[in-house]
């Protein structure tokens, strides 16, 4: 057995627990379904969900709910997350809610949860497509990384995770910058478990500094501005992307603002530029499309009259957490990054 | 406008929010249809329901979650329980999970609401019968208390309130219980708006003295034990009776038990009899009842290895956290009772 499963095991060991309730999806399920072998059939409930975005609702959360009465579980029962950041949207809430709060860990399988997972402790679930609009903030008592778990992960996957990790090392780690840079290829055998729990460990300090998101919490925004309006742009088309491949590319756009305001060295911006493009594809915006990215960027929450406060690339792994962009200054943007950089 | 509408207001000013969402139920606003005339139409959503125990359901959370969707609330508005203790466990529940939580007030209507809405912060609703079974903790932000709403309760309604007051008196207000004690008949106009403020100090107080619920909380359980226990037996009987009423008649029989362990002098348990036994009529019980409210005794959370722990009254105005009772301890205290004490 892993160091991971084998950590679990001492976890429930020293814990004392009753029952283990896992909660995963069909895809996972099916793909490990011996994970938990290890745990004896009379103390372990698995609970299998087709849950994908578009499955975190309600009724989802009600059948759980009614499962967890029919089996009696209570406050001495573990909690376990076995999926992506859909499972533990969704089995964040129903285990917060259910007897005022039940002991549960994160158990994630995809390399953006395993990087997510670490704090926050936000859930949610959709209601008349709303995204995560009823939830609450629930924390993980502990996370377990199997980066073992990576290997079937697929590549679009591998990819949303990966932004994470690259924003990480441009935001605070210039040595995980450069380590992420040398890949030629992205495998799941590349990833690093040393890289995640280094960005578990940033996101955490960070996190703890500022709680209420009033200052250095920002820069974990970088890229997500652009990165989201991308992403809104994108959702309802053809040929929709994933959160990471839009911050990916939010990144490049925001990297070339910073550059425009004297803030970043035009070397730097030129290696962003050519380090994200080689893993990811960038659409070809026309200028209506901008227009409309533009128009997703003026709905953000971090907006007051008319200028978007965002934080800011200085130097490869260092941030700031404040600057004023405008509407005219994303039309700007876009239009110079299509003259010179879709060439680098 | 009364003190406390006058209070609500200058509190919405202060905070400056957006919009108001009221939820109440058919009968309070019923009677009190014109009570938020002082707020502008445009700023005010009030959200009626048929709220009573049963109807503490999911789907009704449903409703309200779309119906805040529908009217674009947002974490500018502020959330208002304007009703008894079932508005304000659904209320609570859907306040605290929408948008992870918005601004929430209580503005109880009921006596029991007034006292217990004072700290706690626990909101729930019911699934298959189990009662408040999924919810979470959630602190409402401040409490308003207009005692003129009492006039419009029910007896039933004002003497399950009541038993509260009492129980404070009991374990650490004399000079409470003997004002209390001294009502001829009750009434609301009886009921004084201090003696509410005092309990709710005092809940207070104790609860923050001990959060988790390991020490001197305990003593909030008084009369709850062997109260909950009758308040379960006769739920599904032609009499059920209130969750105030059964807690009065267990301070009764706990009190009984103090005195057999010699912790409460003879002149203060039958002044304690005296007093519960004018407000509260006391079911007869037959044998067979005390064996079946003795095995709900024996569910209880307090329990290790067949011996609850329950707090005990020691003086008028004074309880200890913690003596234990047996099974055959509560049989013969209902004995006891029936012979010596039904005649006071």
């Amino acid at each position: 057995m892993d160091d991971t499963r084998l950590q679990l095991k001492r976890y429930i060991v020293n814990h004392n627990f009753r029952k283990i309730v896992i909660l995963t999806d069909d895809t996972i399920l099916h793909l490990y379904s011996d994970y938990f072998d290890f745990l004896p059939d009379a103390k372990k409930l698995i609970i299998k969900v087709s849950i994908s975005e578009s499955a975190k609702k309600l009724s989802v959360c009600s059948q759980l709910w009614e499962t967890l009465i029919a089996h009696e579980i209570d406050k001495e029962a573990l909690w376990v997350n076995f999926g992506g950041g859909s499972v533990s949207d969704v089995g964040g809430f129903v285990a917060a809610t259910f007897k005022r709060g039940i002991h549960m860990v994160n158990y994630p399988t995809t390399l953006l949860g395993m990087i997510d997972a670490a704090v926050g402790g936000k859930n949610g679930i959709n209601i008349e497509n709303v995204k995560n609009v009823v939830g609450c903030y629930y924390f993980p008592k502990s996370i377990f990384i199997d980066s073992s778990l990576l290997k079937t992960l697929p590549y679009t996957e591998l990819l949303n995770g990966f932004a994470e990790l690259l924003k990480y090392g441009l935001i605070c780690d210039k040595q995980l910058w450069m380590e992420l840079k040398s890949i030629s290829s992205l495998k799941p055998q590349s990833i690093s478990k040393d890289w995640i729990q280094r960005a578990i460990a940033m996101k955490t300090e960070i996190v703890e500094k500022d709680p209420y998101d009033a200052h250095e919490r920002r820069i974990l925004n970088v890229g997500h501005t652009i990165g989201h309006a991308i992403e809104s742009f994108l959702m309802h088309s053809s040929l929709p992307i994933t959160h990471g491949h839009a911050v990916a590319i939010g990144i490049c756009y925001e990297a070339l603002f910073s550059f425009i305001k004297g803030k970043l060295a035009k070397d730097k911006l030129e290696e962003i530029w050519r380090v994200i493009r080689k893993f990811y594809e960038f659409p070809d915006f026309s200028s209506s499309d901008v227009m409309k990215i533009a128009e997703f960027c003026m709905q953000d929450k971090k907006i007051t009259q008319g200028v978007i406060s965002i934080p800011l690339l200085t130097d490869i792994g260092t941030a700031i957490p404040s600057e004023k962009m405008t509407k005219q200054d994303i039309l700007y943007l876009f239009d110079q990054a299509k003259m010179n950089f879709f060439n680098l």
